[in-house]
């Protein structure tokens, strides 16, 4: 199973792919949520829980996250790189592996175009997962669903595997 | 008892001291350590391991963490915020309310000085807690018990310490 997972400063999105005989189905997708007026600190918390739960529930074999963006505003940047850091740190506490890939090129393996709306996303990642759009309500649970179906895809060669676990 | 944290992208300082008859005494400070070639995850879960055994060990009633700097470079900032976000997540899911100050602030108080280097703020934390400096060996110790301290001077209104726990 793999997991993928999409930090933001307010909500995170995660998304959990199996591979069956060739093909990928979903077995869970979700959204930790909370509202610009919850604290920062139980934001954390929300995050960093309900991972936990997940590491728990599921034999998870890797767990994704996406590039952090330097083009980004050095305040956002800063947040999502303290949500980030509790995801990364829960899979660790799991010993689950972790990869991270940028936001190109996932979209352009899965949607077939590197700069993609986050629309266009969902609609692609619906239809390989049979799933009902109006049913995932956020991006980031379709963008955190493209990067376990990315990972899912080149864990094939297992040598690229290697070279993109978080080492920084 | 009040915790200093002082996290780093490399290593990560902490210091714990308890107040007793208006005199502050230092309980414990140490640092987790890695070296750069520590692979990243590695080094969060170092800290957040770390943590959690100081926060399973003491009754703390305060966490303190420094604000985070802007100046810095994006790169520096994005790694400092993984880490400093594995902090929080600790002290938050150890129910410990988290606190921050700016460097500024906790110097101009605790050294008199409020641009003072780090071997003045080492050797004024020394004379106040009655530590031998060379013990000391590492500054991220003696920024972590500065922010202990300042913490614990500016305590006394219940008021300012309200506004300061990290809402962002």
């Amino acid at each position: 199973m793999i997991l993928g997972i999409d930090p933001g400063s307010i909500t995170t999105g995660f998304g959990l792919i199996t591979e069956e005989k060739g093909e990928m189905r979903c077995v869970e997708y979700g959204s930790w949520g909370a509202t610009s007026k919850t604290i920062f600190t139980e934001r954390l918390l929300f995050i960093g829980l309900g991972l936990q739960e997940i590491f728990l529930k599921y034999k998870i074999r890797a767990a994704v996250v996406e590039k952090t963006f330097f083009a980004k505003n050095v305040d956002s940047v800063t947040k999502l790189s303290h949500a980030r850091g509790v995801c990364i740190y829960e899979a660790a506490r799991a010993r689950v592996p972790i990869f991270e890939y940028s936001p190109t090129e996932v979209k352009r393996n899965v949607v077939g175009y590197g700069r993609a709306g986050k629309d266009q996303v969902q609609l692609v990642i619906g239809q390989l997962l049979k799933l009902p759009t109006d049913v995932m309500t956020k991006y980031d649970m379709s963008d955190a669903l493209a990067l376990a179906i990315y990972h899912c895809r080149v864990a094939g060669t297992k040598q690229k595997i290697k070279e993109r676990e978080i080492l920084l």
